[in-house]
């Protein structure tokens, strides 16, 4: 039950802001990434130019059951756990994750090769290290570290908790408010996050073979792992896991050091003025954070750019001025962080963006879905999702690569009882548990989610196969509306429509990134039904490591302060959609409305706007979803971000293609070490283990001050 | 009248502690040197295995006038206040003055190169640039700057000083303290500067040709820029200027950025504690200071090693100690500051050291000196120093390179009357007004010092030929001591000791620097006439440049406070050493002496076992006047300059030739961009403009107390 937000960018070529990086952009981070993953061959369009499988002729594939080792699994658990924390820190500090698709590829590739290495030595190898296994190992990391993402710790799951709803304190009551706990935490993924694998399984031919449908994320990430298998491709795979090794490396004992001079509120790097102590006030300095300009790195210019651009319009323009009509337009007395005064523009500015963009590119995405699919019926005068007994089209003169992946994945059936039941058990079970988690969330809610579920879930998993983006997100906004105002304020409609959120965000996610995976064991050879397993296994790895890993930092760190490290934006914005939904406008400070509408009509223009236009003006026009990030939580990453793509931009000018084969590599070792370093970092906070030093920021003035105070 | 200590080192191999590097330590450096400019013919030795001037057979040598282009001079005057800045600056926080020929020869060549570049295109170029031109511009921009550390600004001269003078309140009397003023200053560099150019001018012949002294940096700098001038030679050093102006920028960038969090003590990245707060308070810390870091890459690994082993000894265990005995070795009520409390221990110590290893090399090399020319004398039967009229040595079977050269070499003579009669001319002028300026320095101590000094200067000459060490300082300090206590204390005899250091130091170390300019010129095939032209338009430049700049820093920051950025150590240590040829021994704190004796012994005992051991060993034995230097003001210093040493370390295994070939134009463009800098800053230090933002480092505790000092 991965998110499509990390999937759907799979190898290397972009991030996601949420769900809000479109289609344009992703083809092209898509070929790059097929560049960067250095195959001479590209897409499976262009199979007529050579043959992948011809160069792999000469290897067996091996059966399902060898696929799935035992290695495999142990790898998978360790990264799952790696990647959780990186997953986990990005959600909690900005809720960007960029792809790190070629990290999980490249780490895997290299932890196996190390063990395999090892073993053969030691004259015990009984089976080589071959691409399906890889394609196993791949699937069932992304599996398990996208439970991080999709569980809704940096969104719908904590935008519960009391820390969160202090900031509305009519909302704040006791039905509305389920602080996070172990336990239920585990319980609800369980529940939640393996319906969607059931849900689309039988599809699988028809979506892979019949309807040829690309998702180019899938077929990068097998172009990845076919090109580890290659001689020149391990080589260069080696060098990159060196380069990545290095960078983590850096960023990890850069996190440690940081970590002696954060003695306190505002100490430290993460706290320097880099352009001035007024800038700062405005959040606007570079916090010396490897991680974010690693995703800059990975980001197209354009996400950054948009990112920056946001930054200075709300924390540059906006937030000043609407700041200065303090008294007028809200009362003077409220602190910045109020939703009545200054927060609130800064919150209902953001959803209002967000959720113009999404509205958009949701009803562009399901336009373009229906119309190709009547297209299709049309010109087979029959809906093809019931013919899924008809053989493999034979009338079109198959390549060998299509034949014989063709093959292989008709070879390993998954029986059509085993999805249904499946579906109907999992469905039942949550319908039967989940409001003994939520007393609030009716049994009826649940049936009704999963009886249109398989819908919605088709839908997106078509959509995502033509597009590459996946509505996850969007759909589980769409809930929030529905359910929370169905429910009301006085019976925990908040609670309610953050929670079927997280239910319709699993079913539909799962089903689109399931569909990518087949995609790319298909292109890998790897058998569906060792996909299916390897992703079961990954899924249930996610539900325990990731509520832990959430466990972890928000024990050790103040998760959620406004202003803090980890602010946790999207918990606050999620949770004012559901009071949105709730209570409707009325709470809005002053002109804010206003502003919400000239920025959700401004989201839906620009987005028209890129469409219309050639797309040479096109790609130099900013994404409305990237803009709204900084606009709760300030521009400082952004400027992390910058820094970013400036060093690609420079490099790429200097040498370009070293930096499309080592930029993901640095950009992934920069983002893994600041990420890992949080492991530590949270465990010392535990032991309560305070830095010594506090490296503070003052004014010439205050400072005289401070020294004349600390002199007597 | 340029320091040896920075001639010396001449080609880029080596830095000089005040004079302390020994000599085998410097002949590894120049053959480093040598490699390092890239020469595929190393030295004049090595002239039969292929001729230099064979590759420049074709190009006609210019006449000594055409040598001397205006071009020449106008780009020597820019680069002479470039470097002396970055002298000064150098001088004024430790003393420590690394080679920078490399760096003047790689900026004259790329300047000149511009200028001619720009002329030609322009079509009006009448002479092209020839390598004689290039020996001209290092000779002159090399005697400029030289003036700012043989000025004794961060010694002798600066000793005069109140700032100095009042930590000893007994010798803080009008008639030992002369405060800087620009006026006298100037004033006094010409009336000194320019005897050692007469001195020795007679007996070049005798040194370069008839003992066919090596003269290591000469010949070192006579490579570097022979080197210029071949083909391959003018791309690497293209390569060198381009990496040089990298790290200049970044080096500048990073001072200026650095600027801006310093309001105040103890504030910005200088006093950053990046060991933690305790190691803070016994001053180890990196301090971000790209000069020292640039230093370490240029200094030999075991010089970085002694000065860090020092800092150790010092500030890590004896300081400590010492400071424990507070209360019985000394009074508890004195400031660690105070001469006749831990002070004490600091100065007096590090002057044993640099004491003990002075005298210890003095005695050996003048030993060596003195056997070498009776061996001479006895294979001649006559003393060839006045045989100056015999002919080129014509029966040994003169190479095509000696041939020529010794040619060139011969054929501009400097008539020698002029040269009698200049040192006459300069030594009347210099005993009428010295006494003006130095009421206390009567005209016979000035008569008496040359009456000797042309003994003297031969010795040096000869000396610093055979060994490439110039002792220039060491006869300087037994100035201090003799005229010191000849003068007594009531009769300004602190002032008189540091005066006559000055005349002293100035006439012997120019004398050894002009027969190493001559070897160059040799080398080089530039004219004699021209070399000691250019040397007394350097000379000229840098009597006016030097007195300026450190007027500068004066005015503009706290030169000579204890732990400030500019502590200038050498000022402190030469007015000490004055004080006790004066006073004697009866002001040091208990024990002190002792400790001195000690330490004195030892200096001297490590340089026998060194001297004495296989050099496998002995080169890994430290240098006891590298490790003095943070004796006195503490080892911060040698912490950049231990980094400096990994990075060329590791540099070198990772990849020797490129480390050899742009180590020292990294390390140039790191001290230089860090040097300049000062400019721009003590500019606005001028201007009183003062940088905004402090920031500052505080415990876990006090940082509590100053946040709630703050809040309130």
């Amino acid at each position: 039950m991965r998110p499509h937000t990390i999937e759907a960018e799979a190898s290397g070529g972009g991030a996601d802001v949420e769900e809000a990086v479109e289609p344009s952009t992703l083809r092209h981070r898509q070929k790059s990434a097929k560049e960067s993953s250095s195959h001479a061959v590209a897409g499976e369009e262009d199979d007529a130019l050579g043959s992948v499988e011809q160069a792999f002729a000469g290897q067996a594939v091996p059966t399902w059951r060898e696929q799935l080792t035992f290695r495999a699994f142990v790898v998978s658990f360790f990264l799952a756990i790696m990647f959780s924390v990186i997953v986990m820190k990005l959600n909690l500090t900005t809720g960007i994750i960029p792809s790190l698709n070629v990290s999980a590829g490249l780490l895997g590739f290299f932890f196996v090769r190390l063990w395999t290495g090892a073993i053969e030595r030691a004259g015990f190898l009984r089976q080589p290290f071959t691409r399906q296994e890889n394609t196993v190992i791949q699937t069932c990391v992304v599996s398990a570290y996208g439970i991080a993402f999709s569980g809704g710790f940096g969104s719908y799951l904590f935008g519960m908790s009391e820390v969160i709803a202090k900031i509305d304190a009519e909302t704040n009551t006791p039905d509305n408010v389920k602080d996070p706990q172990i336990g239920w935490m585990i319980g609800f993924l369980f529940l939640v996050s393996f319906v969607g694998l059931f849900a689309l399984v039988p599809l699988r031919k028809i979506m892979i073979i019949d309807y040829r449908l690309t998702y180019p994320s899938g077929t990068a990430t097998a172009y990845l792992i076919n090109g580890f298998h290659t001689p020149e491709g391990a080589r260069l795979a080696k060098k990159q896991v060196k380069t990545l090794g290095r960078f983590f490396s850096f960023s990890f004992l850069w996190g440690f050091f940081q970590w002696f001079y954060t003695a306190g509120d505002h100490c430290g790097f993460g706290s320097f003025p880099t352009l001035g102590l007024q800038a700062y006030k405005n959040r606007f300095y570079f916090d010396f954070s490897p991680t974010y300009v690693g995703v800059g790195m990975i980001c197209p210019h354009i996400v950054n750019v948009s990112v920056l651009l946001g930054g200075i319009l709300s924390w540059g323009l906006m937030w000043p001025l609407i700041h200065n009509k303090r008294g007028s337009w809200f009362s003077a007395d409220l602190g910045d962080g109020n939703l009545q005064g200054l927060q609130g523009y800064r919150v209902f500015i953001s959803i209002a963006l967000i959720l113009g963009d999404g509205l958009y590119n949701f009803v562009r995405v399901l336009y373009r879905t229906i119309s190709a699919f009547l297209t299709m019926v049309r010109k087979h005068n029959t809906i093809p999702v019931f013919d899924e007994v008809s053989a493999a089209p034979t009338g079109e003169g198959l390549s060998f690569d299509e034949e014989r992946r063709m093959k292989l994945f008709l070879k390993d059936q998954i029986p059509k009882p085993i999805a249904y039941a499946g579906y109907a058990a999992v469905a039942a079970v949550s319908i039967g548990t989940l409001p003994q988690i939520f007393p609030e969330l009716k049994w009826y809610y649940i049936l009704l989610v999963y009886v249109f579920a398989p819908v919605l879930a088709f839908c997106n998993a078509y959509g995502s196969g033509l597009t590459d983006w996946s509505l996850a997100s969007t759909y589980g906004k769409l809930a929030i509306f529905i359910f929370g105002a169905w429910a009301g304020a006085s019976h925990g409609g908040v609670l309610v429509g953050l929670a079927a959120c997280g239910v319709m965000m699993s079913i539909v996610a799962t089903a689109s990134d399931l569909m990518q995976d087949f995609k790319t064991g298909y292109l890998t050879l790897a058998s569906p039904r060792s996909m299916f397993i390897s992703q079961v296994i990954g899924t249930a790895m996610g539900c325990v490591i990731a509520p832990c890993v959430f466990w972890l930092f928000y024990k050790s760190f103040d998760v959620g302060k406004d202003g803090s490290e980890y602010p946790a934006p999207y918990a606050t914005v999620y949770r004012n959609m559901a009071i949105l939904g709730v209570e409707g406008f009325s709470k809005l400070p002053k002109h804010c409305l206003t502003l919400c509408y000239v920025f959700f009509a401004a989201a839906i223009t620009i987005n028209l706007i890129k469409d219309n236009v050639p797309i040479k003006i096109a790609k130099y026009i900013p994404l409305p979803m990237a803009m709204a990030i900084p606009f709760y939580i300030g521009p400082y990453f952004a400027i992390d971000m910058f820094v970013g793509t400036v060093i690609i931009f420079v490099w790429s000018m200097v040498n370009k293609p070293e930096a499309e084969a080592f930029g993901p590599a640095v950009a992934s070792g920069l983002i893994c070490g600041d990420g890992i370093w949080s492991l530590p970092q949270s465990i010392l906070a535990l032991a309560k283990v305070k830095p010594p030093i506090c490296m503070k920021f003052l004014s010439r003035t205050v400072n005289a001050r401070v020294d004349t105070f600390l002199g007597n």
